[in-house]
């Protein structure tokens, strides 16, 4: 690949660039070849009708933290393909806690995967399990 | 199962107590056995660093689509076990539309499809297709 | 594309090429432009512990029967990227019969559903359902 | 739960009961708590229409795994809910090889991850990753 990686100030941009994050004060805490992990504050309007976490809010993080760890290998220019993603516990605590991880790449392709934790008093808790894959972007038309 | 199916306006209730929902502004706009649709206006605050809809906000579009649909043949106490999404066109235009309906129902839990579309000056575009499975919530321990 | 899509009679001896379909049995038995079917006889040195179709033939028949409709847009050189698959009952009978429907093509990739049923005296039994990405093959390094 | 938790021998007696494994001639080579490794010896019989072991042998191998990884911590009687795989690279060689994890147990279910690789003379090869479910099985209806 001829493009260089991003380094973790480039990522951070790039996360400061999306309005969607912001609006949910994502933050990307690591971030250096492979790996990438992503906090996003824990807040009542985050929650479903329980006051757990909605299951939306989990799948952006970690939709997103695979899209940075597959950035970090592939270059900047990259977009998720497909994510699966198993919700294993209610969220609930202070702050929601996406770590990604790069299992292989091939060609074009970074397959990742991503664990959704939640810190509160008692330590981290995991929430969600997800594999997603991540691929250099198309050249979007412009609109 | 004893517990009665919920009618739209039970489900619109349900939405209604959901301060994520609240935040992407989401509508129900269909809610029958075997079958639910969610509306997502877009805005610039969902769209990620290229003014694409986030993948994150079409995850929970489908995921939510998903929860509703397999609510509409389980009763209103369920949970999402699990999603896989693919996604396969930038969204952009001004709704994004998730359409879920469930294909089978064993036991105590469904398996749902959604397809996420965007409504644009030239009709609906496709932009994910996603598989859930919901299933009867457990009770959740109190805090 | 430039590959003229293959005709039923060409996918026909595709699957006649493949040794592990022949050790299985499998029939293509429906093959057109966005759509494949493929039957497998059930028999009992296809089955797991409780005399069950192993899960592991039904992920076969799934990740054939998506790969023969993907190949039917895409053409011949096509491989499955990934498959999800939910097993949701039991799979016994005389035949399993895998159903696969191309939901949209984009570029070089398709995403394709697909149901496996099995035959039974009482009518056909859904038992998976899948979803799978299927996209023109890169040439292959020899060995 | 009360069921004791299998043993290795066990577990080899279980794969020693899947007429399809002993079609396959799988071998169950390793097997504790949360983890269970998988080796089929690659056949001509195997392969697909280009030489490779098909794609439906290697979800056959995570499959598998995938459930004697989860019988490992929930007890025999357990089946597979769905798995997510994602073919990474075409699978060659002399032993295919599935080796999974457990990541997480929620009450009845195990979310379990694997890694299919392949033994060749320049050692082994990742070709697939997935990430599965396992629950403790419905007592199934007689036919």
């Amino acid at each position: 690949m001829s493009t260089p990686l991003p380094s973790f100030v480039q990522a951070l941009a790039v996360l400061a660039l999306q309005p969607f994050s912001e609006l949910l004060r994502a933050e990307l805490t690591a971030f250096h070849t492979g790996h990438a992990e992503l906090r996003v504050p824990v807040r009542a309007v985050l929650s479903q009708q329980h006051g757990f976490v909605h299951g939306g809010v989990i799948a952006y993080a970690a939709d997103n933290a695979v899209t940075f760890a597959g950035g970090s290998v592939l270059g900047p220019a990259v977009v998720t393909g497909g994510l699966s993603i198993q919700y294993v516990r209610p969220a609930r605590g202070t702050t929601l806690h996406a770590v990604a991880d790069v299992v292989t790449v091939t060609g074009s392709q970074a397959v990742v995967r991503c664990e959704v934790l939640t810190d509160g008093d008692d330590g981290e808790t995991l929430c969600a399990v997800a594999q997603g894959t991540v691929r250099l972007a198309r050249p979007v038309p412009a609109r």
